[in-house]
Parts: C-alpha cells; sequence; structure tokens
C-alpha cells in the first residue's frame, strides 16, 4: 500500500502504526514485506472496478482477467522477487455471471500460466449491477534481495526496462476506435517484468526499485520523496515508440523504474540483457535536494504535465 | 477459498491444479496454507458488496468496518493459526468518501486493535455507486498445529464454542425495527474467537476445525465431505438462547466448529475454559458413512431447513 492511497482518511499509516506489527515492514512500497527468518515473503494488493477501471463493453473479458493478474505480480517483480500465487476475490451481477465471467477466468489463468503462478484463494460474490475485483499476489525472495523505494542513492543512474508510452498510447487508439492499432493491444496485454524484476533483485547495486503504474513523471518522486533525494531526467533518453508526453505522464506502462549504482550500470544493463533479452536504458541520474528536473539536449525544460493519479 | 465458491464457471481448482503449487496446500478450507519451513502462514479472502452484504442506511459503518475484520481473522483462527495482520481494499462512492469511510475505518480500527493485527497493506479506489470492500487476513502458527476440515475421525465429539443462533437472531430483531436488542448487539459485533482458535491449534486430539459462518447444519457438511464421514447432532445439546432454527440454520456465529478426540474432549473443554473462559459444548459424534442424522432425546428427527449459502 502507498501511503498516499488513504490520503482520504488522514493518516491511517500513523493510525495502525502503533499496533503491534508482528515482522511486517511499514507501510510505503509496492509490496508489504514480511521477514520470515532470511526469507521473505511480499504481498500486495489491487481492486479493480468497473467504470472505474474498466469499462464492460470497450474490454473484452479475457484482457480484464489477464491484466488483473499481470498489474498485481508487476509490484511483486518491483520488489525483487518471484511471485508465486494470487488470491481472487470477485463480486458478479447477474450479467455477468455466466460467460463474461468464465472468459475473465480464462485470462486470468493464461497470465497464470505464462508467469507460473498459483491461484490459491478466493472468494466470489454477487453484486448488484457492476463488477468488482481484487486481487492479492504473493512473492517470496531472499531477504537480502528485496528492492525499496527508501534506497536511491545520490549519484545513482535512473533507469528503466523496456519503452514506455504504449500502454497510454493504445488507451487513446483505443478510444477513438482503433482498437487493433500495436499500442492497442500492449494496452489489453499488459506483461509484468517478472523475470526481469527477480534477476535484478539478485543484484546489490540495484538500489531503488518499482514498477511503473502512473507515468515516470509521478512514479519517481515516490522513489525521490522516501530516499531523501532530487533527480534528473533527459527526455530524450527515454526510450519510446510515441509522444513523450505518454512515456511520462502516461501510466501502465509496468516496466521496472529502478536506481543503480554508476559504476556497474554498463555491465547490469549488459547481463540483465544476456539473462532476459530486455534492454535496460539510462534515463537519468539522482541528485542531491529534492527537485525534480527534466533535461533536453542537456538543458533544464518545463515539463507541464503531471503523472495521473487514480481517484 | 472454499472450492463450491467458484462453481460458477466449473471446476477452477482442477484449471488451475495444473500450474505450480509453489508449497501451497490445495483448496479447501478457511484459508490457504503455506508452509515455510516448519511454520505454516495462513491467508484468507473475503469481499463484502454494499447492498448484498449490508444495506448502507441500516448498518453502522463503524459496525461494518468491525465486520470486516472480525469474519476474516475468524477464518485464520478457525485454522488453529494466530492472526497478525491484515490487507484492506475499499472502493467507495462519492457519498461514502468524507465520513462513512472514516468511521469505517474506526471499526475497523477498533477490531484491529482489540486483536492486536496490523495492518499491512492495501488499496483505495473510486467506485460508480456501491461500496466494496475486500480484506484479506494473515495468520502464523507452527505446521503442527494446523487444523483442517477433512481431519476428522469416526468416533470423535463434534463440539462448538460459545452458543449458537444470536447473530441470525439479531438481524431478524433488526428487520423488525428492535436495533437494540441483546441479539441485535451480537450481530452488529461479530466475535472471533482468535484465541480460542490459537489455543485449541496446541492440541492434537482436536482433529477438524472451521468457523460457524453459514450455520452448522451447513458448515458440518463440509467437514463431513472432506473427512468422508457422517454426523449424529443432538439438537436438544446444542448450546443457545433462541429458536433451534437459528443455532442450526442462522449463520454468522462466527464460533469455532471442531471435532475432538471423544476420550480427551473433557479435558480440552475444562482446558479451553481455564484458559480463555470460553465454553466448549459436545452436541454431536463424528460416524461412519456420509449423512448427517439429527437426534431429538436421542431420536431420529427431520430437519427440514438448510443452512444460507451466500450468492
Amino acid at each position: 500500500m502507498k501511503k498516499s492511497e488513504f490520503g482520504f482518511i488522514g493518516d491511517i499509516a500513523t493510525m495502525f502504526g502503533a499496533l503491534p506489527h508482528h515482522g511486517f515492514e511499514p507501510i510505503g512500497d509496492d509490496c508489504t514485506v514480511l521477514d520470515m527468518g532470511g526469507e521473505a515473503l511480499v504481498m500486495t494488493t489491487d481492486m479493480l472496478i468497473e467504470d472505474v477501471h474498466f469499462l464492460r463493453h470497450a474490454i473484452k473479458p479475457e484482457d480484464v482477467g489477464h491484466k488483473s493478474l499481470m498489474v498485481n505480480i508487476s509490484d511483486v517483480a518491483a520488489m525483487g522477487a518471484k511471485p508465486v500465487a494470487t488470491l481472487l476475490s470477485i463480486a458478479l451481477p447477474e450479467g455477468a455471471q455466466g460467460e463474461w465471467s468464465e472468459r475473465f477466468m480464462r485470462g486470468y489463468y493464461e497470465a497464470s500460466k505464462e508467469r507460473g503462478v498459483a491461484l490459491v484463494g478466493g472468494d466470489t460474490t454477487a453484486s448488484r449491477d457492476k463488477i468488482a475485483i481484487n486481487v492479492v499476489a504473493i512473492g517470496r525472495a531472499p531477504m537480502a534481495n528485496i528492492k525499496r523505494r527508501k534506497d536511491a542513492k545520490v549519484g545513482d543512474v535512473i533507469a528503466v526496462t523496456g519503452k514506455l508510452g504504449a500502454s497510454s498510447k493504445g488507451l487513446v487508439d483505443i478510444m477513438f476506435g482503433d482498437v487493433n492499432t500495436p499500442a492497442a493491444k500492449i494496452h489489453c496485454r499488459a506483461q509484468a517484468r517478472t523475470a526481469e524484476g527477480a534477476w535484478l533483485g539478485t543484484r546489490s547495486e540495484v538500489h531503488a526499485m518499482m514498477d511503473v503504474s502512473d507515468g515516470i513523471a509521478s512514479d519517481i518522486k515516490h522513489i525521490m520523496e522516501l530516499s531523501k533525494v532530487g533527480a534528473e531526467i533527459e527526455l530524450d533518453k527515454i526510450p519510446t515508440d510515441y509522444d513523450i508526453r505518454f512515456a511520462t505522464t502516461g501510466g501502465e506502462d509496468y516496466e521496472l523504474l529502478l536506481t543503480v549504482d554508476s559504476a556497474a550500470f554498463d555491465t547490469i544493463a549488459e547481463e540483465l540483457f544476456k539473462a532476459t533479452g530486455t534492454t535496460l536504458t539510462k534515463i537519468g541520474t539522482i541528485t542531491e535536494g529534492d527537485s525534480l528536473t527534466w533535461l533536453e539536449e542537456g538543458k533544464p525544460r518545463e515539463l507541464d504535465l503531471n503523472g495521473f493519479t487514480h481517484f
């Protein structure tokens, strides 16, 4: 749970902070972390509501199922852990209890099978009119592999896996009726960087890590705030096939955003590519202070859009 | 996840059965169980939907919050484990984003504090019109303490903690406008048997265990089916202050239903009472076969009502 998500009712983290923690780390990362004596168990949860996160008539039920799984295991990957299992709760109005739910489960199963993740529990219930879905993803890793947002260091390279912007470009394509563009297909079939996350977890030169869910312009601020650092990002280095606005402020790319010891960056990038076939691109540097500076051809440039925030 | 809960889309357990399990036990109990090398981690999840599980105008938000926590840690207690933490997802329509959500969180916090359970993660989001809540409860215990529904043995005493029927009688009271009866208060403030569950977990003479959520007439069948046994229940032994129909087919009592080695029953009951102040009452016997027989003054009697099923 990101702390800001409970902003609407004041500081829940403080309210519950006085209760016993039973070995769980404080709130603030993509996942909660439980130290089971050297081995970490990480957990994350996400709720998807019809007409808020998806429109029933505009997206295939298989895609909703596939995405529900992928976005949650992406949070596990962002911790440097390997996703092993999920719990699925689903509330279905009458009109979705037959074919819709079966097709949803097919997509959820396909994604689970692709990533070797078990379904170990859940709940199903009726709802009056809208579909509600809640997924919990569980991951495991040695405690030493766990990456947190608070561990960026001044001088670190800021890097991203893959390319940014396709998912939000795809959403715009879909809104304009172009449902078969490459970007639209990427939007409907997010791919969590599970192999990459687990591999990066094994490297101590990787300091902070998170997944790109709201766009790097918004997401980098979580690392800055928790690590108490600033950042410079070079717009012309951001790997994208689309408009830079999609690549910086569009959401749902589910790439990994990380900071790496600058001396080790080239080696890490090369070895990650060898291990997974995925590129790692330097897009900036962690700085002192607390401000985010965008650079273009080495010169500061204003970027007037912020990453979008759900709710 | 109870297997039947996914009945609506065919046999999901079979569909996912071929995927790697990563140490998780197959579906079928109140919680999923992960063996972390001698120590068990148990997890359960439950979704509550407005107008299906509660009416916003008929129940205090504090009570919804309190109940959301209690019903989930009750499932943890039913495994013989100690609840340690929860994850909370909540979707709020505009009209519930202010006072309702704050009062909900107050009830959730009170219940968490009462039972010493941490809040370690969650998600908040908007919804169009109805409130949706999903809670995940996490518990820990030595693997040897874990109780399952499949372990009842022929000749075992069938027993329940506390008294049955108050919650469903309370619901009827509330429906008739009597919101201040003792039963109505019990309905609004379910008390999970956490100390009792953890204590019973330590006793090897306790074989099968679950919590009473749908009424014993329905719940005992899960133990019978998974343990491949029959059962005789003596109606005149069931501890209740209300009509026997509430005590057998009413739901939401959240007492523990268990089977105990008959030679050890008296000692277990006495020691449980000493440890927790909670009574344990013998209500029947596990038999061979697969049928459920109700007895009154030692003679078979038909009971024409079944426990209610959600959805």
